[in-house]
């Protein structure tokens, strides 16, 4: 970032102003509280496309009585393992964070929780869920599915989304490994940010609207698609389809939710799809006590031991050497923390415009 | 396969020698017969490296004493909806099966079951188990670790296993969603046979024993390592060391097994780990009642929608369009049930050696 010019934020300056939005439109407090600390989260890990830069789209969709402000969320079907949990179009911020802990809820009480949601919105960042499971000493997952950006392996249009997976593990002395991975080739955040700045995008990021490949970003923006991990057949992009095939489902399928191309659009832009095969998008959540296969300190001292290993890796020359799942997002993090958050301009006019709108002072 | 020499055998009739093979050795008949199942079932499902090609080297390792003929498998550890549980260095080819019914019979009881394995070996192809989940209408999922093959991200050496992920979800009308992926970013049989052939290797599927990109197949085989899935940085090559990483935590940390570069070989020509962190290889084990979530005839059949309305995706131009996960395998399966199992000459003579070892008449 460091050709673009930013205007710098204390995330609790950032958390008052998101929260105090949610409110304007009737989110009770305590739930907007939590959404805007979710939001802010994403930008103090560094993951700013999850973060304040959405919190215009939240305010036109709560606007638009698109989210409903103040959900009655629940369980629609339990076992002692599991439950299926319908957010009642809520913000997807609040959805998961009761969602998850539902999961954590029955990981203490029968050893694992599993929990599918349906009827929900964006949730932010998945890292966040898995981050609190931590917190519980407990392995978390999250996954969800989102608006359609993705082809499947040869095929030529969008039918999924990003679809991440996040998943974490504790360490004793050392921080945890906390793996936050979306399922396609990159990130569209990035093909964006090639198209302001006029740059080609590698080969195997994109297709155009034809389904040809292609490097030049305004072919995925202008109707294109991203492509799954694994990008080519011969360099394995029938598994990153795979896997964004699995997100689809648990997240879906199993709950009830609009499933690949049928999730419906979180940018005003996007097209509602024609169809509707379920309620919202979907989120599944996991949590696993760890005590239940194992002491506790077995296992975070054989992960420090696991890091320590991966970290003497032999490197490969030309590159910093092997990092740990979750490095980065931590360093962004302990930066962040200290000198608070950068913000580009058109971000900052976003709020500025919420500001406008609202009358919440925002500077 | 057209332009290698093969010999045609009937799945029974390797199914029978295989367990004859594996009865020589002591293990019980009715475990005898299900590792032949085990393996027979991925030579059916076109999986060649995983299936009878590998009967030599169990052969090997069980007539060196490095695997037990007549493991008592126990669990160690359980809660509600979680076991871990101790191979006793089994063939995991009966370890894998029973730790799969563990979790499985925990999913009827409590919505779903997790299991954790320690002190096994190699479990054939991790499809197998998610299919028995699929005649029980459970979610089914399996990963294992193996011999490290794959370098991490950045990383010049190698440190982690193939370590595959399989998940499948049952449609009504329509055949099952089959994953079964590994997180490299290519097989190693397929550099086995591109080394055979004198061919070059596509670029980000290989480095060589100083961590430097390669294309010549010889200098993987020769001490350097397979890429993980994404194969570099920009085209998301930390997304296939994070998946590698969550599935050797799971497997392994969380069982006790030997996680990372620790993973015993099973190759007699690959090198014993100077350093073991615990008890042989590890497996993980998943399986989840739909009937938990929602009801199954709601989830089959959205499934079957599923299906539908990807196979009706615009096909990329050039290709043969979208496949659903699990069409290759089932075709091969539906071909080979009927015509047999061609095995190529290399693979016969290994058989007819056990057979002149052991006195089993062959052919």
């Amino acid at each position: 970032m460091s050709d673009v010019e930013t205007i710098v934020f204390s995330s609790e300056h950032l958390i008052e102003f998101s929260r105090r939005t949610f409110e304007y439109f009737g989110v009770p407090s305590a739930e907007a509280q939590l959404a805007a600390e979710v939001l802010a989260r994403s930008d103090l890990r560094g993951i700013e496309s999850h973060g304040v830069a959405r919190l215009h789209t939240y305010f036109d969709m709560l606007q638009l009585g698109r989210i409903n402000p103040n959900p009655n969320i629940q369980i629609v079907r339990e076992s002692p393992s599991t439950a299926t949990v319908d957010g009642d179009n809520g913000l997807g911020l609040v959805v998961g964070p009761k969602a998850n802990q539902i999961a954590m809820d029955k990981a203490d009480a029968v050893g694992t929780g599993w929990v599918s949601v349906c009827h929900t919105n964006h949730f932010g960042i998945a890292g966040y869920y898995v981050l609190e499971a931590l917190k519980r000493d407990l392995i978390g997952w999250a996954m969800t599915n989102s608006t359609k950006l993705v082809a499947p392996l040869w095929g030529g249009e969008r039918m999924l989304g990003t679809n991440p997976i996040a998943i974490a593990f504790p360490g004793k002395k050392h921080p945890p490994i906390v793996i936050d991975i979306a399922t396609s080739a990159c990130a569209f955040g990035k093909v964006e940010m090639a198209k302001r700045k006029e740059q080609d995008v590698p080969k195997g990021w994109i297709i155009d609207r034809n389904g040809a490949d292609s490097e030049n970003p305004h072919d995925m923006i202008n109707g294109g698609a991203l492509l799954p991990l694994g990008s080519f057949r011969e360099m394995g992009g029938h598994k990153g389809y795979c896997l964004a095939t699995m997100v689809d489902v648990l997240c879906c399928v199993l709950s009830g939710a609009n499933w690949g191309p049928f999730a419906p659009p979180f940018a005003l832009r996007q097209e509602i799809p024609k169809r509707s095969v379920g309620k919202g998008i979907g989120h599944f959540f996991g949590a696993m006590k760890i005590e239940a296969f194992i002491d506790i300190d077995d296992f975070k001292m054989q992960i420090d031991d696991w890091i320590d290993t991966f970290r003497a890796t032999t490197p490969q020359p030309g590159t910093q050497g092997v990092l740990i799942p979750g490095d980065p997002e931590r360093e962004a993090e302990q930066i962040r923390g200290q000198t608070g958050i950068p913000l580009v301009i058109p971000v900052v006019n976003e709020l500025r415009d919420i500001s406008k709108q609202t009358g919440i002072p925002f500077e």
